[in-house]
């Protein structure tokens, strides 16, 4: 495989939200030729303005490119644009590289794989952490599920978009690395709205308490970054609610197919269905207190 | 109130476990004269060797202290050793400031602190974090709950054995604060065990799945310690389960007392029952895994 390129390797984008839209001006930055789509086309105006071609089609980005990017929401969309009658893989020529950097399903992604070795093409699974800052700094942790050698060709077009780039195994692997992550951060979630709840209810000083139990073996990056905002009353997303929920969906799915029992992951589900039941689905994960606090109807 | 000084201020000590034993140790070697009590004897023979005075109760030891400190098992232990009929305070005279460093109920921490009171007597409730070898180190971190006055009395006592001290303020909330510190570890544990188990069953390098999901949003103290110790399978205790049990049967008391819904911490509190059925209540926390691993039929 032919390691990509500014000039030779022309990129094609599929989805430009919030962090489709970073990543790619990153890529266009750095030189390579774009051509785009995105479900809402007003999204992509930007990238437009900055030279981006304009496709009608996830076929037809795929048409005009040597690497096809996804970043979309669901995996239903993920199918969509990759599998479906106007997805990439209807248009691509042989030796094209799909890349779906959407958090989706490992199944999916070895299903991807599959259709797309069938048709001489090659794939990557590769979710990303960081979020909207991270995207928009270029600072971007992507998690890489693939062939080595496949990787390795598409390496210098991840290292315009994020600073830890690593290889976690075979098709699938990305994905699954990202829902070690989200189950991680979901236990966590949990412990840290039920322990600040406890601290206010309890009465006691909780910016005193974060700064005793912040460093020591209770400390973690969603209790130093997170308690603060819960303090300020600071309830924006960081980390969307109804997006922590289709991942932690996945997560739950796998780990049934995989026969894994997981009833903490069961429960942090469960919970933010909860807070996206009170009308808080767009806002961050730290909500997840406001449900509890309405549960036990404790009011601060 | 007097600030303690070595010399003026005699001290007493009632528990000489691993804990105990270090911190006791510590203030002696700063020039304090002590006099202990413990359950089993042979566990205070160190301290003995080295001048402590040995006293054939906790009343003994408060008839010859100005300071008690006590450091035992469970709450039912705390009660016996300052408030049964051979406790601390049948023998302390008015002024004799009563330290409880158990990790135990706030609201024992109140009833001992009336009962205090009413016989011209102080007390503080200051558990601790950091485990043995802050202990050993003098590196604890004392989560104190009191009257500013006795705690600025004791702080030269506090600084031998630890090096955070914070009042986090009225009576009660010392162990208030120790509860919300053993919540944010629960929901975390739990977390963690259930996404390594997850990376172990996926298939993943989980080895690289830690160094590229620590730093991160997902990353904690639990993960960056434990996982390693997991990886190798070592299960031995830097806290005990059976502890950790004890911690979060008591935080759950707790808040049910307040009202409070706890779903994540009732839920870790029962998988460690679990943990704790298959035989590994002396092992360490990061026990859990196996008897999630066993719940899911899943042998590494």
């Amino acid at each position: 495989m032919r390691v990509a390129a500014p000039g030779t390797t022309r990129i094609g984008w599929i989805g430009t939200g919030v962090m489709g839209r970073s990543m790619c001006g990153h890529l266009m930055a750095k030189g390579y030729k774009a051509t785009i789509y995105s479900r809402t086309r007003d999204k992509a105006a930007d990238l437009v303005a900055k030279g981006a071609e304009w496709a009608a089609s996830p076929r037809e980005v795929a048409e005009k490119s040597d690497v096809v990017f996804s970043i979309v929401g669901f995996p239903a969309d993920v199918r969509e644009v990759i599998l479906g009658p106007t997805g990439a893989l209807a248009g691509a020529k042989p030796e094209t590289v799909i890349v779906d950097m959407t958090t989706s399903e490992p199944s999916l992604a070895r299903e991807i794989d599959a259709a797309a070795k069938a048709k001489g093409l090659f794939s990557l699974d590769a979710p990303v952490s960081g979020g909207d800052i991270g995207a928009r700094n270029a600072a971007l942790s992507i998690m890489v599920g693939g062939e080595t050698a496949v990787v390795e060709a598409i390496r210098p077009l991840f290292e315009c978009m994020g600073k830890s780039i690593i290889h976690q195994g075979p098709i699938g692997s990305g994905q699954h690395t990202k829902m070690v992550n989200q189950i991680l951060i979901a236990g966590n979630m949990v412990g840290v709205c039920e322990a600040l709840m406890y601290a206010f209810k309890a009465g006691l000083d909780v910016e005193r308490v974060l700064q005793t139990v912040g460093g020591g073996a209770a400390g973690s990056w969603s209790l130093n970054n997170l308690g603060p905002r819960i303090l300020k009353g600071d309830y924006e997303p960081g980390f969307f609610v109804e997006h922590f929920i289709k991942d932690m969906g996945i997560a739950l799915a796998e780990a049934k197919a995989m026969g894994l029992v997981v009833p903490g992951l069961a429960l942090a589900h469960q919970l933010y269905l909860a807070v996206q039941a009170q009308g808080l689905g767009r806002k961050g994960t730290q909500s997840l207190i406001l449900a509890l606090e309405h549960i036990s109807g404790f009011k601060r």
